[in-house]
């Protein structure tokens, strides 16, 4: 049987539903299964991803059949509606729009009013008796026919409507006659001739044909492969392409356009959300050109169309179990439901609705915790700006303006004013606020890297508001209170004028936006969960976090540590839920203070005993050290690593400071220089460090033992539960463990006998060389504990250096050569086979031996998933990401024990 | 049944054979054979290496049952002897030898004349009638036994036996009288107490138990552990102890004793060949301390002995089939045979033997390709003198003196007097010749380090000709016509002093030296087959070379391509048996004449068509290059590397290099600085280079394969086969490869197309990136070829970059955390997993995936087996190796395919 591409919907029926989303698209998929419902879906038919993935592996040729099907169904299209495309008498017109298994929003073309030609314009005004919208429906097909199918830039037919408008000295296009527009429309096929150097074509059917390849070709713009990249989108065949009858919203004052969410997406409350406009099409809202009215302002203007969308709005939550983002389209007093997907929200929204429908009864725990994005709990952590800081720059009259407040967060820097400056400035250093007068596809890169957005137009579903949003930027949309310059690089408010490289602080929780500095502040959640405050606690937003926690923590199997060094630190992510240190960094501890002295004495020394002369200064400001952070951390395992970097970065590079450590040390700058420069690497991050530093020079690791062996017994006689766990870096041999295993065994039987106390610990090592993933097997013999620093075991099982890659890596990315960052979410195929092969191996050696990753990849939330896959004990990450690693610790706990609420909870595409 | 712990050989019966040597050691195993085959051995017994192995197990303890086993041996002994130990008339005396599975001369501590005390001393006046021999048996036995088992420095015995003769007014130990002696024991004994705190011991079963756990000992003495490192000994248990009757060498003028080997171990010609001592013990042949006579001067001293040895040195020949190395010792006319084992020998002997005996019938042509150590057929390569440079120096009158030939080759260095001054040197990058009176095991450091050797004092067969020859070191040995003085860091000839760093030229073929530089060249082997011309190629050498070669390709089947860069080296290496190049460099060829203007050209330029123009420059030379390689290796493949190192390898980091290339770029020398500091990376091994580079500026690549296609059909054209394999470096992931492999097919086809011509070319990449190997599978669907970088492939699995890891690479050596340099012999377990996986996953996908190596590992021989055993088609190395990976591979073939002839290759331990 040949494979069916051509899936129709309409007249109450369809031959798609709802999960056939990989083969139909969101779209495609949810339009079907909204015509099933029985939902008023303009009818259509979806051309299968299938035909797309086809397309590009057949040099851009379509599959044998797939004409004939379109023409069968095209005729089926025109019975049920009773129109023909063509048509002199009473013309079908369609919409023609992209729509792949994942939502990306405003990055595939569409286009809309196909069918028309100069002889369907007539039959317009014949049948709509108002030739001023068949002109214009006309023009505005040939300017997106033009632009989207054929690529002639927009701005041609901007400048031409532009001259027609300024000719007839209007200036909103509402403004022309259809005269006026005719004249457009012949302008438009001149311009379209001369860049395209052919006809506009007159017959529907090619219309179409070439439509749906440009809809095909969409899918590997440059914008639509930045996107994937951003959103870490892959894996799919294509997009559906979605032929729709067209439903217009701009036959005049009975007609209209919206976008409506069936909650808040911003803050998640339970309320119909939304915005219209009279007498426009779709993307007059989308592309924020004109300010919408909200959505509770059409119960007045057209109350049995509000009534009629209030009733939808139940039966598609009662019918998704999610909050749904719909677009509408009133013709003549008639609603359409163009389309529904899973709405987009903020992290504070995604939490609200999660618990919120859980009470509802819509949802169980297991969906909730899957349903919530780790990145989106993350917001919930976001900054706010501290309350009286904020008051003092109003009453100081810093406030420039008030707009939108699109997306939740608390940012300050400097304005610039177009996305490449924005990256250009980050890349620099600097950090951004994006001022633009509207935000478009094109503008993702610099919106990504920018701290805040600021628009001066556009509404709530604008493209910068929807972007915002999803990234947990903070944004301000739709100001109309600032007037944006992009020549003079400036934008005013008529009394202040801010330049490029002013501060602008962004207020993105009230819509408010100032002049120079604010303070920013934590979360509630964050100041709830550190403070533990009671204004703090009885915050909504901590409640709601606090109730999702608990489905987190009855969910979640695998262990979370953290990163931390200090006292502080461990206190923090204690509080976040850490279960102990997974890394414990001593290096930091060498610069602090006076200690810097000693350890430039010990590395200055010549022989043993000089070196353990100065090592012996160390030892109490280290047993310190460790007291605090197993106090802190009391009751739970905390894993100190031993001395890690190479002795150079202990040293000064430049003259003046070799002067002054000269001086300090009482020796000759000249010897300070040829000490410095006998440490010199060409290749540090493979060079003389880690446990290669406790096999030539012992008594430095013999120290750090002791004075962690010293601190543990210390807090025991105090009545302080301390489980410290030795860990030894960049083990590649079995002999390097060996040696210092047995040493570090020794010290500690010694100091115990010492102090007459019992400690509980364990010796471990990281795996982090290659080779130690290798040979596993036989350094688990010796060790205790593996804990794989990912860091470096990406650094050279990829052979990339982290400080040196950033010279290429954008360029991989880009060219897809990987899909992320390896750096940011760990590269299961290379890396994460070693580390598959060092568990394995590792346990085949030691059946119960604990495991973890200590590397910053512990606070990915893909890393985490394979974390939990693998069979690690614990991942560890830095005291922020904690939660994140919990969540995502609980979702890889739900997707593989009860794959259904994880399936429940993935968001729909649309 | 109890483990049997001792094994008795004597009175015409072995309990012990020849196999057992993993058991007896080589001695032992040895000591038995011989006396199973009738031979004059001294009766004994030997304590098994499973005893010295259970004494290190068990905390040194000697294992139940041992005891008692070596008491009924000794009575057994003493029955076949007819003597009894500490017998008061006719008293047994034993020497106590170790004696591992492989043999370490000079490295295992030996006692002798174990069993004397002062009744005993007596007793041997009363029989041997010879009071001044009894008296310095008892001297010298206190001597060894206070040195070797109780750890007293063996000066303090020097010191009093040297004021007993200057009070005597006597030169030589042989001047002293028996009073003087009796004097020497009495002051040795004093010396034993002071420094042991406890009489000398009278006891003889007390003084063999000590010596026994002695030898034990000395098995992990610091320099036994060093030798071992050296010639990469491992896999033993420990060392056996053999316990022997004395035959005493030392009874008057019808003794002696001495060493032979029954062919020339320097140039292995069949002559019997040796040395003794009459009235001497056996260490005074070894320690070189008098000049001994050669073997054939016994025909007229002892005729009987003489023609018994004669006949011995044919049977041992037909039973070992080897050329053997034996101790004998003629005890008042009486020749018994102390030792026999197989001769250590020069690289030449080493193949005169082999192929003389494949001619005698002794062993077949595999036996002999197996028993000629890759790195002795090296030293067929070694240089010698400049005939006419060298009869010059004679002429001037430069040479400084003559020595015994005892270590072929020629070598001229700076003179330095003790071994650690040689380290030092050699460390910073100069050659020395080490100059000593005599050496000992405590100078094998500094031996070599040196380019050759020279001492003073000591025969063909003294520690440093044995030693010499073993590593195909330049050595003149005992030339009494200089005198070294350490204190002054000098000798001299009478005439002519040099110090410390002036230049000495050693001629290790005739034994002469001389003063200041000689030019060296290279072997008449390099010669014939270099150059080619008849004289050469009548050289016996060349011959016997040329005849074991035959052999080699008959038995090999692993490939032997080489490293080259050039037409020359190419064709050399094709000389020497390349089958091809397996990496040819580019990056060299980008620094010569007025190129590294157009590659700084490129370097410089902001633009694609900045770098095009320059690259539009190198193309004509890059295609001249190639053209050359591909002429010489005409009919054989030619892996041409892609460029690989970092940008920044290209352009000058001084300052005044950089305003050189300022000027020539008529730049500003700002301009150049600002491009160098913006190309600096941290870690240049892990930055932007190879296919990384390729990715970023495909059009460096682009003009590469360009240039080596053009060449390829240029020379096709002109009726020369090239055949050229086109690889790209350092590729991580499979999109890196498809991107580059690509482009190269279609730039290859264009050019193809240009030129009217086919040429069959391959694309392959280099698999030296850890990920790489992991997901091989992936990387062979886009590469025809694998070739394994591991110098990189090292560097990055271990962590270890090559140019910093000399801080602690000796450390671990020392410390045994691993037994070979990695970076000289491939690491199995590690890198060598991370190969075979990555070869099984490649021929998983593309099952004729060709694959090679091309790190310097390929010319390691013990690496060269492993790319045999994991099915590697061939290796590659520099043209020098090329003779030695030839022989390697082929002993790899015979070792896995004919591995009797591999066992009778070995060498016999003794």
């Amino acid at each position: 049987m040949a494979t069916k591409y051509v899936y129709f919907f309409g007249g109450g029926s369809a031959e798609g539903k709802a999960d056939m989303k990989l083969l139909l698209g969101g779209k495609g998929a949810n339009l079907a299964e909204m015509t099933n419902a029985g939902l008023p879906v303009p009818p259509g038919f979806t051309i299968t991803t299938e035909a797309c993935d086809h397309y590009y592996r057949n040099n851009q040729q379509w599959p044998a059949g797939l004409a004939e099907e379109i023409t069968a169904t095209i005729t089926h299209l025109e019975e049920v509606n009773r129109k023909r495309f063509g048509d002199p008498v009473d013309p079908l017109l369609v919409s023609v729009r992209s729509g792949a298994a994942v939502s990306m929003p405003g990055m595939m073309d569409t286009v809309l009013n196909l069918g028309i030609n100069d002889e369907v314009v007539q039959a317009l005004i014949q049948k709509s008796n108002n030739p001023r919208w068949a002109w214009d429906c006309y023009r505005r097909f040939i300017d997106m026919f033009g632009d989207v199918v054929m690529g002639v830039d927009h701005e041609h037919f901007e400048e031409a409507i532009h001259a027609v408008k300024e000719a007839a000295g209007v200036k909103n296009d509402n403004e022309l006659t259809a005269e006026q527009l005719h004249d457009v429309v012949n302008r438009y096929k001149a311009i379209y001739r001369q860049h395209t150097g052919r006809m506009f074509p007159t017959d529907p059917r090619e219309q179409m044909d070439l439509a749906v390849n440009a809809v095909f070709g969409s899918w590997n713009s440059d914008r639509a492969i930045k996107y994937r990249q951003i959103n870490k989108i892959s894996g799919l065949a294509g997009t559906a392409v979605n032929i729709c009858t067209m439903a217009f919203g701009n036959l005049g004052e009975t007609s209209g356009t919206g976008v409506c969410f069936t909650r808040d997406p911003s803050t998640g409350e339970n309320v119909f959300y939304g915005e219209y406009l009279i007498n426009a099409q779709g993307e007059d809202v989308v592309a924020g050109i004109r300010t919408p009215e909200p959505i509770s302002a059409l119960a007045n203007q057209m109350p049995a169309v509000y009534a009629q969308l209030c009733e939808i709005r139940q039966k598609m939550e009662q019918h998704y179990a999610d909050m749904q983002d719909m677009e509408f389209t009133v013709e003549d007093g008639v609603l359409y439901i163009l389309q529904t997907r899973s709405g987009k929200r903020t992290g504070v929204a995604s939490v609200q609705i999660a618990v919120d429908m859980v009470g509802e009864g819509l949802i169980d725990e297991a969906t909730a915790v899957s349903r919530v994005a780790p990145d989106q709990l993350a917001q919930l952590l976001l900054a706010r700006f501290d309350e009286g800081d904020l008051k003092a720059a109003q009453k100081a009259g810093r406030m420039l303006g008030h707009g939108l407040a699109a997306g939740p967060g608390a940012a300050v820097g400097r304005a610039v004013f177009t996305a490449d400056e924005a990256e250009a400035w980050v890349a620099r250093g600097e950090k951004v606020i994006l001022v633009r007068i509207e935000t478009s596809p094109e503008d993702v890169g610099g919106m990504y890297a920018a701290e805040g957005i600021l628009t001066s137009r556009g509404g709530l579903t604008s493209h910068a508001a929807v972007v915002a949003r999803q990234w947990g930027k903070c944004c301000v949309a739709g100001s109309s209170d600032i007037v944006i310059d992009y020549s003079s690089k400036s934008f005013t408010n008529g009394k202040v004028t801010v330049r490029e490289g002013d501060l602008v602080a962004v207020n993105g929780w009230s819509g408010d936006y100032f002049a120079g500095d604010i303070k920013v502040v934590p979360s509630p959640v964050v100041r709830g969960i550190l403070e533990g405050d009671d204004a703090a606690k009885s915050d909504p937003l901590f409640q709601v976090y606090a109730k999702l926690d608990s489905w987190i923590e009855a969910n979640r199997k695998l262990g979370v540590r953290t990163n931390a060094d200090s006292p502080v630190d461990a206190q923090r992510a204690r509080c976040f839920g850490a279960e102990g240190i997974g890394l414990c960094r001593t290096e930091h501890m060498f610069f602090e203070g006076e200690r810097i002295i000693s350890v430039r004495k010990m590395i200055l020394a010549d022989d043993l005993a000089g070196r353990e002369a100065a090592l012996a200064e160390l030892l109490p400001m280290q047993r310190g050290d460790f007291e605090g952070i197993f106090e802190a951390m009391a009751g739970l395992p905390v894993t100190v690593r031993l001395l890690d970097p190479p002795l150079h970065e202990f040293v000064p590079h430049e003259v003046e400071n070799q002067a002054e450590m000269a001086r300090e040390m009482g020796i000759s700058p000249e010897a300070v220089k040829a000490k410095v420069d006998s440490l010199h690497e060409f290749n540090p991050m493979l060079g003389h460090r880690g446990c290669r530093l406790g096999v030539t020079y012992p008594e430095i690791y013999d120290m750090q033992v002791r004075a962690i062996m010293e601190a543990a017994c210390n807090c025991q006689l105090k009545g302080i539960d301390a489980r410290p766990e030795i860990m030894i870096p960049l083990v590649g041999f079995k002999g390097e463990l060996d040696f210092l295993e047995q040493r570090t065994r020794q010290i500690c039987t010694a100091v115990q006998a010492e102090k007459g106390v019992q400690v509980e610990y364990l010796v471990g090592t990281m795996i982090e060389v290659p080779r130690a993933a290798l040979v596993a097997d036989e350094i688990a013999e010796a060790a205790e504990f593996f804990s794989f620093g990912t860091n470096d075991l990406t650094q050279m099982g990829l052979g990339f250096s982290r400080d040196d890659a950033g010279k290429f890596i954008p360029a991989y990315l880009d060219g897809k050569i990987f899909e992320d960052d390896p750096f940011v979410t760990l590269d299961r195929k290379g890396i994460g086979k070693l580390v598959k092969m060092g568990i394995d191996l590792g346990r085949a050696t030691r059946d119960k031996l604990k495991v973890g990753i200590c590397g910053e990849h512990g606070g990915d939330p893909a890393t985490v998933e394979f974390c939990h896959q693998v069979g690690m004990n614990y991942v560890s990450c830095s005291p922020f990401r904690v939660p994140v690693a919990r969540l995502a610790a609980a979702q890889a706990s739900i997707k593989f024990d009860n794959p259904e609420a994880a399936e429940k909870g993935k968001e729909m595409g649309g």
